[in-house]
C-alpha cells in the first residue's frame, strides 16, 4: 500500500434541497431617534435616514439541508453555543468537514440555526429593545475561560507564549479562525431565544432530535420539557445550564431519551466548575423519573484531552461516531 | 392531464461538500473598559467578564457548497446587498428554492458569503472600533425607499392599509417574512468589506464568476478591477454604486464579460435616481474600453413590476434564468 496516496473521496451526499427560513420575531417601533445621513457605496451619494419606524426583533434563522433519501426517523436541530452560530457546525477551523456533513453523510436532514441575537437571525438596538450592550468575546476568555484550551493564566497576543493543556486536541494552529467565528453575545435574550426556539419545534413536523452546544443547551433540553411530544431525543454537548428539578417536572420526558457529553480539563476551571452541576442535577432527576439518560464523560472512557469545543476538536468525527451509535443503538437511524 | 397533480420533485444534487471558512480580520485591542457580570444561561451563575482584550474584527464569512460534478467553469461567488446577508439567495420570503438551488440545479458550485460586520461574519464594537452606530432598516426605508414595493408614503404599519406599485412582483404577503432577514448595517465599513472580499478572490483558485445584489455591487465591480486575472465575469442585479472611471482603468477588464439586470419602478424614486447613474458611466466606460457588457433592462424586455429584490419576486427563477443563458452564450457553464 502506498501511504502517500490521497484518501477516496467519500460518495457525494444526494440533497433534494438546501433553504432557510426565519422563526419568530415581532414588529417594534422606534421613535423619537435624531435623523442620520449615510452614504451606501464607496463614492455614493449622501441618503438621508429616518431611523425611526417599525422594525423586526426577536425573529431566528434556521437554514435546512433536506436529503433525497433520509436515513434517520427525524430531522438533526443543531443549536449552537453561546457567542457561536450556527457555523459552529460546519468545517472545523482547521478545515475538516464538520458535524453538519458527518450527520448529513449520516443520512439525517439538518436544521442549522442562528439565535436570537446573532448571525442571520440579527440584533435589536440598544437601549431601545435591548437593555444592555452586547459582550465581544476575548481570546482570553475564549481560551482560558469558556473553551479550556489553557489553564488560567495561559492566554498570550504571542503565539509563542501561549500555553495549552498537556495532549489537548483542539488544533491549536487554527486558532485565530476559531475566534474569527465569534459573535457578539448579549445577557438579556434568554426568554426570546427559548421562544425562537419552542416556536422552530412548533413549525416542524413532530419528531426532531435535538443536538445543542453549550449555551444552547438549556434551550434544547428546556424546548424538549416545552413539548415533549415533538421531541424524538435530546443531545447535549457540555451544556451550560439546564432546568431546575425544583421548578421542572423531568417526568414529561420519560420517553425521550437524553445523552450528555462531556470533555476534559474542566475541574480546574471556575467558569465550568459553576456551570456544569446544575446539568448533573437535572441529569439525576431525568434518570430518576425512568428517562433513559446516558452520560459519555470522555476521560472517563480514556479518550483526553477534549476541548469545549468537541465539535472542533481533532478527534470530532470520533466523539460524532460515538453520539450516532448512541442514536443508533435507540433505532432513531437505520445503519 | 389532472391539473391538481404535484408537481414532479427535481432530481436530487450531487453534493461533495457544504462547509465554510472565515477571511480577512485581524486581532485588535480593546482597553480601559469597565468590568461586567453576565449570567450565561437561565438560572444560571453570575461569571464576571473583562471586556478588555483581544478581539478579532474585520473577518468575513464564506459558506461553500461543492457539487460531485460541477458544470461550471468557476464557482459562483453570491454577494448580497446592504442590510442583508447571504441568507438573501437562499429561500425567498414566500417559500421557494431561491437563486443559490437555481445554481446548484444548473451546475455551479456556490460561495455564499456575509460581508463584514454583519451576519455570520460578526461585527466590532462602536465607538472603539466602529466610529459609529449601526442602522436598523426600518419597514419603511425597506418598503419606500431600497426595494421599491410602493411610491413614497405607501408605507402603513396596517397590512390593509399598505400600497403597492401596480403589477409588482415582490410577493406582497412574505412581506414579514423578507424584512425578518434584515440586518443591521453600518456606513464606515466600505474599506474592510473590499478587503475581506479581495482576500476572498486570493484564496480560490482564478476563474471565479461573481454575482452581486444591491450594495455588493460596488464591491463586485472593484473587486474585479481589484484582480482582473481571477475572475471569469460579473454579473451585477441593481449595483448601488460602481467605480468611477476617472479614478480606474475599464480597459483592466476589457476580457471579462459584464451583466447587469436592472427591474421597474425606479424613476420616481430618490434613492435609486441618484444612485443608478454612476452604475451607468461605469457600464459605458466598459463597453468604451471594448469589454462585453450587457445590460437586461426588465421592463425594456416587457417584464414589468420587479422590484429591487430581484431574487425573491415571484418571476425568480425566470430572471436567473435570463442570467444563466448569458453565461451560458459566453462558455461559462455546459448546458
Amino acid at each position: 500500500m502506498n501511504n502517500t496516496a490521497p484518501l477516496p473521496k467519500p460518495p457525494p451526499v444526494m440533497i433534494e434541497e438546501i433553504g432557510s427560513f426565519h422563526v419568530g420575531g415581532r414588529m417594534c417601533k422606534l421613535e423619537r431617534l435624531p435623523l442620520r445621513e449615510r452614504v451606501s457605496t464607496a463614492g455614493g451619494p449622501v441618503h438621508h435616514i429616518d431611523p425611526n419606524g417599525e422594525i423586526m426583533a426577536g425573529q431566528m434563522y434556521v437554514q435546512y439541508t433536506r436529503l433525497a433519501v433520509p436515513k434517520a426517523l427525524g430531522p438533526l436541530l443543531m443549536w449552537h453555543g453561546g457567542g457561536m452560530t450556527g457555523a459552529a457546525w460546519e468545517t472545523t477551523p482547521d478545515g475538516r468537514p464538520g458535524w453538519q456533513m458527518f450527520f448529513l453523510r449520516a443520512g439525517f436532514d439538518t436544521y442549522v440555526s442562528d439565535a436570537v441575537e446573532r448571525g442571520r437571525a440579527s440584533f435589536a438596538p440598544c437601549p431601545q429593545i435591548y437593555p444592555e450592550p452586547p459582550y465581544f468575546r476575548t481570546a482570553k476568555e475564549l481560551w482560558e475561560d469558556t473553551f479550556r484550551f489553557g489553564p488560567s493564566g495561559s492566554w498570550h497576543p504571542d503565539p509563542a507564549l501561549r500555553r495549552i493543556y498537556p495532549g489537548l486536541r483542539f488544533p491549536i494552529v487554527a486558532f485565530e479562525a476559531f475566534l474569527a467565528g465569534s459573535v457578539p453575545r448579549w445577557g438579556c435574550n434568554d426568554a426570546l431565544t427559548q421562544a425562537a426556539y419552542d416556536a422552530l419545534l412548533r413549525r416542524l413536523n413532530p419528531g426532531v432530535i435535538i443536538l445543542t452546544h453549550s449555551q444552547g443547551g438549556n434551550f434544547g433540553l428546556t424546548a424538549a420539557l416545552n413539548a415533549p411530544h415533538r421531541v424524538r431525543a435530546v443531545i447535549s454537548l457540555e451544556p451550560s445550564g439546564a432546568p431546575a428539578p425544583a421548578h421542572a417536572d423531568a417526568g414529561l420526558l420519560r420517553d425521550i431519551p437524553h445523552l450528555f457529553v462531556w470533555g476534559d480539563n474542566w475541574r480546574d476551571n471556575a467558569f465550568w466548575v459553576r456551570s456544569r452541576p446544575a446539568c448533573e442535577r437535572w441529569r439525576d432527576a431525568l434518570a430518576a423519573a425512568g428517562c433513559d439518560v446516558t452520560c459519555i464523560d470522555l476521560p472517563g472512557r480514556g479518550i483526553h484531552g477534549n476541548s469545549h469545543a468537541l465539535m472542533a476538536d481533532d478527534n470530532s468525527d470520533d466523539t460524532a461516531a460515538l453520539v450516532l451509535d448512541w442514536m443508533a443503538a435507540r433505532g432513531l437511524v437505520r445503519h
